[in-house]
């Protein structure tokens, strides 16, 4: 419709501004609007322009700051005023990051979409802490679920699938939903001794884990409230953990606890 | 060991350098040495230092060019000569990639080991095709798993957990086995009329894509023999292709085929 009008759905990664791609980089620094997410870490929102808006669209656990309709219609106005709009996301706009819906709600409208990529926060989590998300032996694949209650308040979740002792299984906004997933994980078969590594906004200055196992992490996560947004790793390449961590940069933070 | 010597296990992305993050970029801008796997782009291989010395290492599909172990000498030798050695991968080090075998076998050795994650092909298949791993609606969650044969050229996976119709599921290395694997997935229960995009050498300018279904892929994936590295994704997301990429750069390549 318009001529420069577009909006860049960019991934800002997990925390690090580091971990952010050339790409995402460089489309921020040409936005002249930037709608953003809670989740989006301080240090990343710094690297905007100066000159750009600022606009901030939530979204908290449970509490949705703006509904994801008004959040559309910001995109698409701002766009079709011409201007250059960074709506950026946690982690990879592609997974859990509702990116795809946005795009075509924009698309829809004639405007122009245009994506970075961004490492997600379980890709952070095994760069921060060694834990790889495949290994020989321990891992042939891995698999990303999001513990966000449905609508009625229960878990959509296929449990006999998710049960794959092969599998790492990565529970992205499951803080106030791992006691229940534990619980149907073990019902459905995998054992009570599983580790399970929970971390707190991974990458970041405000990192914490904590490293569990599945009959525990329920009352783990309890008692140690960890800050959202929290990930989950749940697997045997989590017993990888305690010597990944051995040589490794950034230091092991003060706030390990668990076993 | 020695002051200076140590191991960045370097995600490269799926191929385009503008994928890769700022840590990538700056620890390969500071190597003395490259210790590279086939399925890096040329157009990153560009990247390193021209000071660098440039080992390939493989890995072409059934053809190891370089044995792990090999590599993992190599690694080692070079740090503790107090070089500063890019171990470069495709994709995310941490997914299929080994980076959690040779850095254990590096920090056993005393040998400091960091990472830089790495955009991985799939993320790198949603940004270039508009396609998303998770959407409301379609799928709840995303898998990774790997197509390669063990040793004893069988599939290693639990066909039953994969059949699961609300998780988009990727293969990689799936060239040589996506009939089987098709086969396997609607035995297991998935209709034969689910969405199956192929991505070949995804953001490269070599990108081909292949639009299909799970009860065509097989024969579709021999006659146009497409070129490794090859993704699939597997899943409802899939039918989001056509009005995804509408509006979108890149622009569709040419080589698109199927239905």
């Amino acid at each position: 419709m318009t001529p420069n009008g577009k909006v860049y759905l960019i991934g800002a990664g997990p925390g690090d501004p580091d971990l952010m791609t050339l790409r995402a980089v460089r489309m921020l620094g040409d936005a002249d609007v930037v709608v953003y997410d809670r989740l989006v870490s301080p240090e990343i929102l710094a690297m905007a322009p100066k000159s750009a808006d600022m606009v901030p669209v939530g979204k908290a656990p449970k509490c949705h700051t703006v509904p994801q309709d008004q959040i559309n219609e910001i995109l698409a106005e701002r766009a079709l005023e011409g201007q250059i709009v960074a709506r950026l996301k946690g982690g990879d706009p592609m997974i859990f990051g509702r990116g795809s819906e946005e795009a075509a709600y924009l698309q829809a409208r004639g405007i122009n979409v245009e994506y970075a990529p961004g490492i997600s926060a379980a890709q952070g989590m095994a760069a921060a802490t060694g834990v790889p998300l495949t290994h020989r032996g321990l891992a042939t694949g891995v698999r990303y679920v999001t513990g966000h209650l449905a609508a009625d308040k229960t878990l959509k979740l296929n449990w006999e699938s998710l049960a794959d002792i092969d599998t790492t299984l990565v529970v992205y906004m499951g803080a106030s939903s791992i006691a229940e997933i534990a619980l149907r994980l073990m019902s459905a078969g995998l054992p009570a001794n599983l580790p399970v590594l929970a971390v707190s906004n991974v990458t970041t200055p405000r990192e914490t884990r904590l490293l569990s196992h599945l009959g525990q992490i329920g009352v783990d996560a309890q008692t140690l409230a960890l800050r959202t947004p929290v990930l989950f790793v749940i697997g045997r390449v989590v017993s990888l953990y305690q010597q990944a961590a051995l040589n490794q940069m950034p230091p092991l933070p003060a706030a390990i606890a668990g076993e």
